[in-house]
């Protein structure tokens, strides 16, 4: 049975598995029991659950809003955290705000994105982008740069962005050509800008307590829209973040320590994986190792955010391999009280989340409430 | 027997208990057992273990360099983790180098400290962070600003001493008067002399992994360096910090994750606090909270960092009351494999870490390696 396969968790047949990631002692891997593929799963499995969108200007620190709240089930399926869906409700916000600030005060927010090189990759998250933003009336502006080009050369473009007032946001694709120096450029992106969060300005002010960072990184940003829109309970609840990374891990433990859950970060360090994982309430799992997180790590009725992206074998598929995320969802889906799918999760959150910020930053700049 | 009324870890007789920081549910409290007073314990303890140091330019991440490592050992006493002791060979450390630097570039390290206000407990602080410059050779330079001080005027103090080349450290003593708003002066000073290490710049670099901080926050950076010097193994560790404060809890997390432990943080609205400092090889408690810490929340063996002072009742005391650390060390002492007492442990590291972050600053500033 072909799904069977397509559905086996074992690590067997993953694509580029980043050994690095991976924690030293992983428990002995188990065949993933036969069953339909995510992507039947998911389309079984459509929210019941229609979550009520709060203010986009306030979205991370909204109270849960959704009108009915996640609860353990042990012997039900996990209730799916469609990410797909949240982004468009999203997006139609954000939409809505966009089109009132433009009648109130005559201010459209503007997103600057600079390419560097021509890698396919980064074409299509920037032409995604750009589409993203003219589907919501935010208006873009591009700038691709040569692959030799000098690091002078992309500074002088972000000082031009950063000191032009119709510019509200501004975002340099990852990864830049192997001769330049990120950290130069990323922090060479004025504050007010930064848009993507990444400066360790804005990670310092997440960290500390009465602070707020001027962007809340995109990403982690939209972890924890999720949880809101379907009402989990953070506040007092453990939290286990697997993957410490800048731009995911590390900011998604800060901001879930910030709203008052007791966090543990688990990473390729740490001996016992699945003991910690199996404590927590709520999973945000963010390490790129497919299937990586079984359904015996996982507590009953626990919430689990998938950040995974990872590329396995699929001879059915016409590209050759298709997308599964870090959490085994087959397994995951059984034990978990709430997960979120991979594709139709967490990625659809981020460019939404990157809007948000662009528009946050307009009516910071602007004044407009 | 007086010596163990003095000596019980029952929270009754507690002095000022920051309510705000307890636990929402906290396990019934059970008086500790007749034991004489820590004083005379860290009489009976004094280590047999004496720490070597490592060279004081790379202190934090240098790795365990004493000759013992701290063993697992349920029977016995913890070992003591002696502050005072390692506090005075680091200082023995800075003056000579100190020394060295003066004698090869003519360059003795400065340190400015602004005090506005006249609280007794700050100009007692004050006037020993100057004694113990003058005691290693660093440079002591003070201003004292009446009450009703501007921010402005304060702000002028460090722009001025910002730019003094012979000023390498700056220090704002806290807590500020009340009108004054401390983010506002914090930031006022120079990123490359905030030896403090309270900037968000620094706590961001101090998060993101591949960024170093310029400076570490001195107490938290005193925890590791005691861990460090009495030989505790941290990587593939579990951790538990108990409080997340900016400038101890939070930053001590963010070193412990560095330096590649499994860190968990405890705070006031956690539900079992005791069971999850139960797992931890290491335990940072800075929660202010007296004798909040009881022997049954301790692994056996592990390393327990108390960094609370916290006055408690003690009618034999000239001054009607004794400190006393966050975790009850009578009965900690008998489960953990070392331990640091109260006071005596991180008290006396955090104005010798003041020194080192003077020094590494007049280092790098003038490249003297």
């Amino acid at each position: 049975m072909a799904s069977s396969i397509l559905s086996d968790c074992s690590s067997a047949r993953l694509l580029p598995l980043r050994r690095a990631l991976l924690p030293q002692r992983l428990p002995r891997i188990r065949p993933c029991p036969a069953l339909a593929s995510p992507r039947r799963l998911l389309a079984a499995a459509r929210p019941q659950l229609l979550p009520r969108p709060p203010r986009m200007d306030s979205v991370p620190a909204a109270a849960a809003s959704s009108a009915e709240s996640v609860t353990v089930s042990a012997d039900a399926s996990a209730k799916v955290i469609d990410g797909k869906l949240v982004a468009k409700q999203v997006r139609e916000e954000i939409a809505v705000e966009v089109s009132r600030m433009k009648d109130a005060i005559g201010i459209v927010p503007g997103l600057a994105v600079i390419l560097v090189g021509s890698r396919k990759d980064s074409q299509t998250y920037v032409r995604n982008k750009k589409k993203a933003c003219e589907a919501v009336g935010i208006k873009s502006y591009e700038v691709n740069l040569p692959e030799d080009s000098s690091e002078e050369e992309v500074i002088k473009h972000i000082a031009s962005f950063n000191s032009d007032p119709s510019v509200h946001g501004i975002l340099v694709q990852l990864p830049l050509p192997r001769h330049m120096n990120d950290e130069n450029i990323l922090n060479a992106v004025s504050i007010e800008k930064d848009v993507d969060g990444f400066h360790p300005l804005n990670i310092g002010r997440l960290a500390m307590q009465g602070r707020d960072p001027f962007f809340v990184p995109c990403t982690p940003k939209g972890c924890m829209e999720l949880l809101h829109r379907y009402g989990v309970e953070i506040k007092g609840k453990r939290a286990v973040v697997i993957g410490r990374s800048n731009i995911v891990g590390m900011p998604a433990a800060l901001l879930l320590q910030k709203a008052n859950a007791t966090v543990s970060i688990v990473h390729s360090q740490t001996k016992n994986p699945e003991e910690i994982t199996r404590q927590a309430d709520i999973v945000i799992a963010a390490v790129g190792v497919a299937n990586l997180v079984r359904g015996n790590w996982i507590k009953s009725g626990a919430a689990i955010i998938d950040v995974g992206i990872n590329p396995v074998d699929d001879p059915e598929s016409p590209r050759g391999y298709r997308l599964v995320g870090d959490v085994c969802y087959e397994e995951a889906s059984k034990v978990a009280g709430a997960i979120t799918p991979v594709p139709g999760g967490v990625g659809p959150m981020t460019i939404a989340m990157l809007l948000s910020n662009t528009l946050e930053s307009a009516k910071r700049i602007h004044k407009f409430k």
